[in-house]
């Protein structure tokens, strides 16, 4: 995965580091005032303003051995965006802080900061600070992403109004199944070193899992068509941890509807070879970074007009509960079993 | 350290610890308008942003053998709240990213956010937003913090000018000297742990060490004066290493008049029983949180006025050199020996 040359980090030094991952890096956007190189970056915002932020761990978020570092540079900037786009909002800085230890090279660096800047390039934003320093193990990257938005465009999670329509973008459950493609060839790998890996013909869902890509064209679709959410969340746990957030920041209740849960054929027969149930991938399985939504009904037609987005339910009220309505017509619960970051701790 | 009971942080999983750290956090600056429960912050600067972001990670910056979890969630806050003000601004606003080992329970998480919010009641920051996951190993920070400023007043590394007079606040070397103690009563317990720690008598330089503080005082000593800094850094890494990013970015040379740097009487003394010289310690210890900034020659008066900041040289032509004009009225070159937290890597 490498590069031939290995460059110690330690002789170069942080200073020696930031400058030469920092030198070609132009700022483009005009709220972004001055970038790496003092104490704190300098940002003029034009508008009303949202800050996230995503730590990644080395054996928690990824696995190097099955994950590119440019990907992963990739990835967790997109992981970042996608929640500044789940709040109405357009992207404007990021600052990207990584610590790592001394097994990786300059060159890994380079790497990870190569899929960086491919993703600010991609998503028009500025990479205007950040922190480097070692790691006694492993590597960490927390990026924190900045984005903008007319204040009243801006939209929030616990805003969903019974009679809302839910909506979805994309489709479900192909990132579980790309992780699964990817364990299994993993294992394999581990048991027996020479054996090949077989990932073809699974592309599809193995960008899902490496190289997710944040919905900047359905927030640009929402402002051609005047169209303002009434609640908004990115699916990074699951669709129905993310349900039930919007259900209870919005003391409201939900119908789900199965048959209307967008699955991709491929990760639909990808789930039963493995012996899952497909809704189960898309209710679960997180990482698809893709948007749920409530819209007013009288949205509903311009909605349907994009190709890519789903009614999938709609809002009840909190009484009637958080329920998935099956193809065989049945009600559930829709109860969380999505990836929580700190009960699923290795 | 840790308190009696024991919460396992996989009992709570994610959203439940962020349930219980953030139910009492209220927002304090007319800026913040929306903090945690979403997928971003939402912030409506009055004026020009500074935004800044330092990773602590365990085994590196921090040793938990002799850093209580509240100083170091303290600490982690005021190195970035330190940054901010060397921007000339006010801090509003910090972001907090925790990677935490299952070694660690509910209550050290708790400790840490207790020193977290005491810094942001004290230095009056909100806290809007982060993340918290799990670590393989070790316990990592991530702070972002946003400050402040009207856009003329906003002070950056770049500006310095021949004929300036180069300032420094409090004394230097403090910090070093603390973590020197800290590090031989660690030997000490390692080679005996029923030998008993000799930290009394210490607690200045330890407190530097383990509880530093930002200087906000500076910040509003120079909006009640007027003064405005031509340039301006922080000493996180030692005078020497801040005096050289000045220079080198101002394009200008320096003479620093080692009589003039200011060494508390308890830190030179306790440098001598360790054979340090001391101005070493200020030169090259870090971690002392003061504020280096150069000012007009006109403003001396007023700067005079402060009990608490030293002039220690003045910022000459770039032909000159960046020099150390010693007590022995020799010069001699600056060079960086400051803290470098990837040349340092264990």
């Amino acid at each position: 995965m490498e590069k031939t040359t290995r460059t110690e980090i330690a002789s170069l030094g942080e200073f020696g580091l930031i400058d030469k991952l920092a030198k070609d890096i132009e700022l483009k956007n005009a709220s972004s005032v001055k970038g790496i190189g003092d104490d704190a970056a300098i940002i003029q915002p034009e508008q009303t303003q949202v800050v996230t932020t995503d730590i990644l761990v080395e054996g928690i978020h990824f696995d190097l051995v099955y994950t590119p570092l440019k990907h992963l540079g990739y990835k967790s900037v997109i992981v970042n965006l996608s929640d500044v786009y789940a709040m109405n909002a357009i992207p404007k800085q990021i600052l990207v802080s990584i610590a790592i230890s001394n097994r990786f090279s300059v060159e890994a660096v380079e790497e990870i900061y190569e899929g960086i800047k491919l993703a600010c390039r991609q998503y028009n934003v500025d990479l205007v600070g950040g922190d480097t320093t070692a790691s006694p193990k492993g590597l960490i990257i927390n990026v924190v992403a900045i984005g903008e938005q007319d204040k009243n465009k801006i939209v929030t999670r616990n805003t969903a109004k019974e009679g809302d329509l839910l909506c979805v973008t994309g489709d479900l459950g192909g990132a579980y199944m790309g992780l699964t493609i990817l364990q299994r060839e993993k294992q394999v790998f581990l048991q027996a070193p020479t054996a090949s890996i077989e990932l073809s013909g699974n592309d599809y869902i193995i960008a899902r899992q490496l190289k997710p890509e944040a919905r900047k064209d359905i927030i640009e679709f929402f402002a051609q068509q005047q169209i303002i959410p009434t609640s908004m969340i990115d699916i990074s746990d699951g669709l129905s941890s993310e349900i039930l957030h919007i259900c209870k920041q919005s003391n409201v209740g939900c119908q789900l509807n199965e048959a209307d849960v967008p699955i991709s054929n491929f990760t639909y027969n990808k789930a039963l070879d493995f012996g899952i149930d497909p809704i189960n991938c898309a209710l679960s399985g997180g990482e698809d970074y893709e948007l749920l939504f409530t819209i007013l009904p009288s949205d509903k037609n311009r909605v349907n007009q994009h190709p890519d987005i789903c009614i999938i339910g709609e809002i009840t009220d909190a009484n009637l509960g958080v329920k998935l309505y099956t193809k065989g017509g049945n009600y559930h619960d829709i109860i969380s079993l999505g990836w929580d970051g700190l009960k699923n701790e290795g």
